[in-house]
């Protein structure tokens, strides 16, 4: 049997608003998503005035930040014609993510969570999404990964 | 042009914590989704413990409520077979939920939103939603439909 | 409770309207789709002669246009391999459409919905889709933006 | 943070082991697949001779058990026409299985995967699973929910 460790549901909430406060900061309504270690979604806020289409990236950066193990920015880089990993925003139905804004939240090494944004330009979405795991990170005294 | 009524999400995160409320007194740990008047989805909660299969159950049946302007529990009893209704739980990609716990909110006559819960029996999903919505008409000082 | 305002049908036939008449200026029938600000449907029209593969690809940019507020023209620029936005063409289940065509009707700095056009090349569809929010623009007496 | 516990590969082989012993008995070739606590897939066997189609039934009905933490049996005789949770079949993009063969792995009252069993009768599934959850309980000298 595994054990494994998964954000709750007031350690979501602490990841939205704190990824709320960022795109409030740099006046941006977001969409922000939280989804648990497996990809499953804990929480979900669209800001008044947030993007429609931007529901489903966010929740789906979310999903692909928690399931693959890392930033949705990575994968940007790494999902380009001619290169190894060219394809893999087709994968998973189409939900896998590859548009920077999807941060996994790593705790002790594990992942345990991600956080995903959309609404901005992908650097904003970066931005804001870093903001709430530094966040996460500081007010939990754990290590920036 | 038309103007339009919608939840804002002050509004969403009130039914969110009043669903939540009645979720805890009856002990059953549930997902909370609320859609905006036109079925996209502005807040969600995973309560922990709740199912996962839940969480898309959730999302679709506030999406339902809204977007077909009526509570899933009253499209359960017309989608039966051999009733002009049926057939309807296949429509909208799936996604019209005819089980009860999506219950739409109502501002003079226009539904503006609806919350919609999942993860006890239909009953209890129908508790929760119907105790969020007394909890925002009371607050709001607005008329129960 | 937010107050939005959205396009009503006689405005979405307007658009149609306009829409057609170029599109039998440059003699190529056309699909053309308006969404409200949400990004559904409000009225479609498929011009005699107008291609099949393009109701669903005129539906498509008429949403992308309303629920991402940009014309899909502008998407297509910015989704190239190895820019931040790649990859967004393959989210809101393959929805979200980056080929020239789609228009958003933007009143007040507010999207209250969008035009989507297609059947010809990218650049008739922008032709047709520009001239239609140019007359709603003009009739309305609205500033274009 | 949340502690989930969830089946390891070395359990998954061993329920699969197990579930296909049974049907070796019965002489009837099965898909079988064993799902986390939150649905996904761990591993998944398809006997030689088993039916194409029973690939994605075995693997919703194992999904459907862990995420819904019942019997895919249960949800049959729950999913009627008439009655409160008409329509979950359609749920979850339609891979809510409500046909015996999805059974929940419990340890001390939680779930922590599921066992999914296609391609006999719905009977012939039911007691395969059943076998496979059974011969798991007793090699962990776990008490059988």
């Amino acid at each position: 049997m595994l054990r494994i460790s998964r954000l709750d549901l007031a350690e979501a909430h602490m990841l939205i608003e704190a990824a709320a406060a960022k795109a409030e900061e740099i006046a941006v309504p977001m969409c922000i998503a939280v989804a648990d270690e497996s990809g499953n979604l804990i929480a979900f806020t669209r800001m008044d005035g947030a993007k429609i289409s931007s529901i489903a990236i966010a929740i789906d950066k979310a999903f692909t930040a928690a399931a693959a193990r890392g930033t949705t920015e990575r994968y940007n880089g790494l999902c380009v014609p001619g290169q190894p990993t060219f394809g893999i925003h087709n994968t998973n139905g189409g939900r896998f993510c590859i548009i920077g804004g999807g941060v996994p939240i790593i705790v002790e090494g594990t992942v345990i969570g991600a956080v995903g944004l959309s609404a901005g330009t992908a650097e904003q979405d970066v931005v804001c999404a870093e903001a709430a795991a530094a966040h996460f990170y500081e007010q939990k005294g754990v290590r920036q990964p």
